[in-house]
């Protein structure tokens, strides 16, 4: 483990898929898929760990068939370390659907309206029955803006739930599991919530709710004094984040771990990640019809080495389908190469220094926002 | 130049981007993009030539912008030869759009209504424009079901077309030039187009109008002695043809190239083409919900190799864009495949023995289709 200010570089292990070095951005499979690429070109784009779903896949194609069918890995033909998210998230997001006891969480399936239920210890057998290498705890998901009364019988609740979690483990020598403090915007509740959960020896502690509609500042202020209040010697997850310049952050924060949805998302609207002045180029803009550059330059991904900027503007003029797939396949390197050069600035020690100097290589990122 | 029958196995020879050899698939990329593949792959798959289209390369992107930006190749990162449709059966295809004269046809764009035209000279002119290896003569492609009479008649204007688009070259050092027989059903119109056209010296001769509607019986019809009707010692292309037992049948006849948007089409509709029983699986068939084998155990594709049914149908169930790129993938590979082991088959003098033996590679080829 290297340490430049708060930022730090390490090595993660896994009991079963080998071990990824941090900070890592993990692409996001929600259903068991990264949005238009395969395993293979995620490997070549650097990604290290994938992240998947256990909501999602707990109605298709379910848990006990891909028990049946050996694992998620095998599954999804990815043999580097996997996590999953719990599926509160998702839960909570149903709001008329779904009923929520001490018990667990009574749900309608998006996909047929069939009855479901998921509890923290159902939360924690599905995903050891996925295989994954990394299992959530199920925790509840307070939309934004609610008052701090309900926040603290919100985190409360997470909290007795992340303990039943925690008991509710079998495969402990395969699927590490992860805690998750809430709070919300109240920095005092994050301060208890990272207590309490340091009570529980979880493998891991992630920063929950942070990017579910909480204006930016929040985010920013909870990754000022939070990351800190986490065990040093556990690696930190700041979930569902985020913009380039948001890695920069966390990552001067003390942040090892991130996931987000952004470089397919961006990818697929035509928006491509870029070194220079500019955070993102809009492909489809007129400019790039004739332009034979390529995306970045600098970047050695599949795309980048293929082809040029004219060309993916008019895939994305043609309404061609491969457009956004070479453009979630940059995306993807572009983020990978990100956090691998944090990275590298870490171990090297001159973190905090470029981070200071507005070099090239993150100019963009910390002027701009691109959410 | 290997023959077994009238099955030939040759290589063809492009002035500046290489040999191929043949029989020879071309997947089609209308609009400078094999739906899904990217090039880098489309390679891995075995596809030696690809095919794209010059009327939809004329409005987007543009002929002038494809000289600027260096040739199509460049442009569309494929360094191996390409061959452009010249664009006859699109415009022909706008019926209310366009009117026909004897110096070519006037119509609207499909994309934005504007006013275009195209001629024998122009369409020549284009091609040469975009840098493609081998340009298709413009044609008159009649709907199927039209009258002798009026076949006569079209065949005449085809052919005047034909050496009017012969007179237009100027690259001929650059851009081979194909001619295309016309004559629909009527067998004896198709000799007369074949004796017409071989009065003119063009690089190779391509059958058209087969896959325009008519009946499959009319096509094997014209196979069995159209192509005896062609120059030897030219490479013989079947236009827009076909499934996997149409190429089984089109080489047996003497066919060396062949272009189809069927397997991606198919494979975007989740038919995978297999060795086996059926002619092709519908992967979203619910018995391939805990399938762990690969679409084709002995397929050797970034699919197969990587994924089982089981995850391939999930993609579909989950409407998942990865679904059909790998679908489309693989139903590539299959057709690069097939042609290699014809080709095989023929060097090594058993074509015909196979052919008549009804091995596993060719059963369902033979005894189905999936038109």
């Amino acid at each position: 483990m290297a340490q430049c200010g708060n930022a730090r570089a390490g090595i993660a292990d896994t009991s079963v898929h080998g071990s990824f070095v941090t900070p890592a951005f993990m692409p996001v499979g929600t259903r068991a898929s990264v949005r238009g690429i395969d395993s293979p070109r995620l490997k070549e784009c650097g990604a290290q760990i994938v992240l998947v779903n256990t909501y999602h896949l707990m109605l298709r194609p379910g848990a006990t068939n891909i028990l049946n069918l050996g694992s998620i890995h095998r599954f999804m033909g990815w043999d580097g370390p996997i996590l999953s998210d719990s599926g509160g998230f998702q839960v909570f997001s149903l709001k008329s659907l779904r009923s929520i006891s001490e018990e667990g969480v009574h749900f309608r399936s998006h996909l047929d309206g069939s009855k479901q239920f998921l509890s923290p210890e159902k939360a924690v057998a599905l995903q050891e029955t996925y295989g994954v290498d990394i299992a959530m705890v199920l925790d509840e998901c307070p939309p934004s803006g609610v008052s701090k009364e309900e926040m603290v019988s919100s985190i409360e609740r997470t909290h007795r739930w992340a303990l039943r979690c925690h008991k509710a483990r079998t495969q402990e020598e395969k699927t590490s599991l992860f805690g998750i403090t809430q709070g919300g915007r109240f920095l005092d509740l994050r301060t208890e919530s990272a207590e309490r959960l340091k009570e529980i020896p979880f493998d891991g502690y992630a920063i929950g709710g942070v990017s579910v509609g909480e204006p930016k500042e929040v985010m920013y202020q909870v990754l000022s004094m939070h990351p800190q209040e986490l065990p040093k010697e556990r690696v930190r997850y700041l979930m569902g984040v985020g913009t380039p310049r948001d890695i920069v952050e966390g990552v001067r924060c003390g942040i090892d771990m991130f996931d987000c949805v952004m470089p397919t998302r961006a990818g697929r609207f035509g928006r491509a990640f870029v070194l220079g002045d500019e955070p993102y180029l809009n492909i489809r803009n007129a400019r790039f019809a004739s332009d034979m550059e390529a995306l970045d330059p600098t970047c050695s991904c599949v795309t980048c080495s293929t082809y040029g900027r004219a060309y993916l503007h008019h895939l994305f003029k043609a309404g061609e389908m491969l457009g956004p797939t070479l453009l979630s396949l940059h995306n993807i390197s572009y983020y990978q190469r990100l956090v691998k050069e944090l990275r590298e600035d870490i171990v090297s020690g001159c973190f905090e220094q470029r981070y200071l100097s507005e070099d090239r290589r993150w100019k963009n990122t910390k002027n701009n926002d691109v959410s």
